[in-house]
């Protein structure tokens, strides 16, 4: 017996429709792509994203069709979601940042039939642009006095294109698990992998996210998303925002430590969220200028972990509540907050930051488990690490274009990461699965040798890879770069890490480099270092 | 083209799961029918959920068959519902205060087939069981000590009951609009409706009532519903609070200003919600014994409109925030919550208490509109007030076993009230459509006279109806009770709405009774009232 509630199907244009009615005059302030600081509200960006429907639906635009933007935050970036989701089609976030081959596989790999592009990225589309046949019109986010001259095709300025239409549209009525946005991970292997959200996954994840214990959006909030739009939907604020009313400030394309600081500070912002790095560019600006936060409360830190003398720089320093998360493209993103449970909400000092550095507990609507390489569940004492798999509503089945579901027979999803979850529910990542050391059947976490590795006095930089062993199948490599003007003792070293670790983490051998290979987004390649060492032996392999 | 996300069914066992997962050991404490309080978590709630399952399962339940319960806010209520869902039935909440005669025509209409029942209400069962054919077996919500003799069919106490299974069960896989729950109005006219809930609008429901703008619950809450689980899903508490791990201080039967003041200290509550009565209760027994509250921050009043004395008391005289809400059992309830929005929060004194008596504002997921009598949309102005209509994933499109939709062509529901909404979004309620006076193709609101005319020094009670008027259709009549000792003369009673009311809302006349009628729940009766005036006419009716 089915019950006898409205069928309401969950679609992303409701959203904005919301933010219009209830908080209409409620303010999207953007640090434009052109300069100045432009201001707008939830009515007018719902009135221009009906212009972009229309518009699109004009020029033949049809349910299905993948629509690429290459973007900063901006309130124009945002309002072209809600115009592309509401005509039906797709919004594919193209990351600017990717090796301009990497973008012509991605946009033909998505079919893009149109791309909006910022000034900024004019010249890297110009200089693919003959490779991507699929695309019939290019976008250029701005007015027509900053409309730059361009070979791209069929190019028009965003204001002038959405200016010949008047907005009478209505939304199309869509099934709510209708594709609406599109986004590819880049791994470090192999090709790149579509991840294609509903409409129904982006509006029940934005309600998870904007749960007190998740992001804590409300109408009192004043956000800065600096995770970008094209970082899986940044973070969800993207829908999570207008959804609670939220004020929103984009940064658009600046985001040095003075830039943020500024909107921080001028925009009356009570949140923020960002990848380390930024933190890392903030907190040395406002040291070096000795400025505090008049506003700031909570900043949500996620993309990578948080190192930990960070969360404790901006909680002890700055009095501002710093929140781990962590999530991946493929569960849209959000997975895990560090919020403080009643449960631990006794410790103090080291013990609160011990608590801190973990990537925290799932809010409803994300389940979560660690297994075995056979899938066997392992408990939750937070020190057995396992795979993590992750189910819910907002966490992908399959690729666009893959070879089917990518789930276990319990239909979760492999993260690729390993992790322990202590008795309380809090998960902490302790490393890729590719590159955890097997030994003897037994795990070894190289991101915890690394960092242990780190702290020794002449060390600038640690990498641990697995390294064949007859006996033990895999036993740890540590590879490192010396501090300048310092030499690393291998003794010395072992001895350091021999302290702090149990025996057999202990590596097999320590080797000197002068380089360890990085990705395009500055994380260590191991890929590229295991290709390095392909030739080694452990001198304990005999 | 659909999405590639996950299948992931929003069913209502799973919000039990995640509780027992990330927040297993938070308390659920009860102040039993029995009369002591007990103390259990959302492990224990969770595993004796899966006994219930399996011993409905066991003795034949199958999905869709409804289950009633007649009992108070405990954690064996509470745990029965996860049972129930679990199972795939229904739970069927009965209000125990209705009159005899209508939990007859409700548990027949329903073919409730079982039924739980707290000890409180076994008399009463057995008082009309003869008459409820469909139900096969009473479980009376209490151990073998407490087990009373009593003539029920196949009565068994609920923990022996449970103590037969062994929890080895796995939730049915239900389609996520699969009913869930039944709750049937108590209108004052014609025969009760039952309202199907289905899993999927109780989820959809709890995550938008646990919005900070909403109900604002989170781990760290400790909250005390006092509004019934037979009220509506407990205005969704039952359900968001495990959602978000809050702690649940269940007052069972005993609700007077002691008994809740008690709890409310002695639990550490954050955040309570119930109707005003209560509330005057507590205020009253609070002033009397010259209490204070030392964890209490938010109070959630709804159900009736809230007097504006009774806010003021809470947030002045005692630091608790008051938070207005409306809503309707067809609506899961909470239709809007009166929080306040950047907007209006510059309101200080008067102007801030003329904000907090309106119901508020929509959270996501509800949509509302103001409507005359053609069914046209009204200006959100503040002003003109027209018929409130709803729609929403958590809104009845049907009754059950009712007559097919009851939607307009938009797919809105109306809600009987009529309304105002101001340019800011919050709706206030000024009438029932069916208590409101159509004069001359104006609407005059009765209740504002009502509560005008219960200003004045020498009236005990008002009421206004409308009385058939040859040229204005209707126009309003005001019906008084004196004050003891006192006498209410006409023209000065009309003189004195003269100045605070529109010329040509002003009543026609006025008319001294001894009684008011009142229905079952304390409301003015006006459907006894306009049968006791229809012979009446009106001076003005010439």
């Amino acid at each position: 017996m089915l019950g006898l509630m409205q069928d309401w199907p969950l679609l992303i244009p409701k959203i904005i429709d919301h933010a219009a009615k209830q908080h209409g005059t409620r303010e999207v302030v953007t640090r434009s792509v052109e300069g100045p600081i432009t201001r707008t509200d939830y009515a007018t960006i719902r009135s221009r994203a009906l212009k972009v429907a229309q518009r699109l639906t004009r020029e033949g635009i049809r349910a299905g069709d993948r629509i690429a933007t290459l973007a900063w935050n901006t309130a124009r970036h945002l309002e072209s979601w809600y115009g592309i989701t509401g005509a039906g089609a797709i919004y594919h976030t193209v990351n600017p940042r990717l090796f301009p081959e990497q973008i012509v596989w991605i946009v033909n790999h998505a079919e893009d039939r149109m791309v909006l592009v910022d000034l900024t990225f004019v010249p890297l589309l110009e200089a693919i642009a003959a490779r991507l046949p699929s695309v019939e019109r290019y976008i250029v986010l701005t007015d027509t006095a900053h409309m730059p001259k361009t070979t791209l095709k069929n190019a028009v300025a965003y204001e002038d294109w959405i200016a010949e239409a008047d907005g009478d549209f209505r939304w199309l009525e869509l099934d709510e698990r209708s594709a609406a946005g599109l986004c590819y991970t880049s791994g470090t292997t192999g090709d790149p992998k579509g991840v294609l959200y509903s409409h129904r996954s982006n509006v029940l994840h934005a309600l998870a996210a904007s749960q007190i214990d998740c992001l804590a959006i409300s109408a009192n909030t004043s956000i800065l998303p600096i995770v970008p739009l094209f970082h899986a939907n940044s973070w969800s604020i993207a829908f999570s925002a207008p959804m609670a009313g939220a004020k929103m400030v984009m940064p658009g394309p600046k985001l040095d430590g003075a830039s943020v600081y500024e909107l921080l500070e001028a925009e009356q912002v009570t949140c923020t969220a960002g990848v380390p790095t930024v933190w890392a560019m903030l907190l040395q600006y406002i040291e070096k200028e000795q400025k505090t936060f008049s506003t700031l409360k909570r900043l949500i830190v996620g993309g990578s972990a948080a190192p930990r003398a960070m969360i404790e720089a901006f909680e002890k320093r700055y009095g501002v509540e710093v929140i781990h998360a962590w999530g991946m493209t493929e569960m849209s993103p959000l997975g895990t907050v560090c919020s403080v449970k009643p449960v631990v909400s006794g410790l103090k000092g080291e013990a609160l930051y011990d608590l801190k550095v973990k990537q925290g507990f799932t809010p409803f609507l994300i389940e979560m488990k660690i297994t075995d390489d056979d899938g066997k569940e392992l408990p939750w004492d937070g020190k057995t690490f396992g795979r993590l798999k992750v189910a819910g509503p907002a966490v992908v089945k399959a690729y666009y274009r893959g070879e089917g579901s990518v789930l276990d027979e319990e239909g979760f999803f492999d993260t690729g990461d390993v992790a322990t979850i202590d008795s309380h529910g809090y998960m902490a990542i302790t490393d890729r699965s590719k590159d955890v050391i097997k030994s003897g059947g037994e795990w070894i976490s190289s991101i915890d040798l690394e960092n242990i590795a780190c702290g020794h006095p002449d060390v600038a930089e640690a990498a641990v890879i697995g390294i064949r062993h007859p006996k033990w199948d895999e036993r740890p490599l540590l590879v490192v770069v010396q501090k300048p003007e310092r030499t690393v003792d291998k003794a010395d070293l072992l001895a350091f890490l021999s302290s702090r670790i149990a025996k057999w983490w202990l590596p097999d051998d320590v080797q000197i480099v002068s380089e360890i290979p990085h990705t395009a987004t500055g994380k260590i390649n191991k890929v590229r270092l295991r290709e390095q060492f392909v030739d080694y032996r452990l001198p304990t392999a005999v």
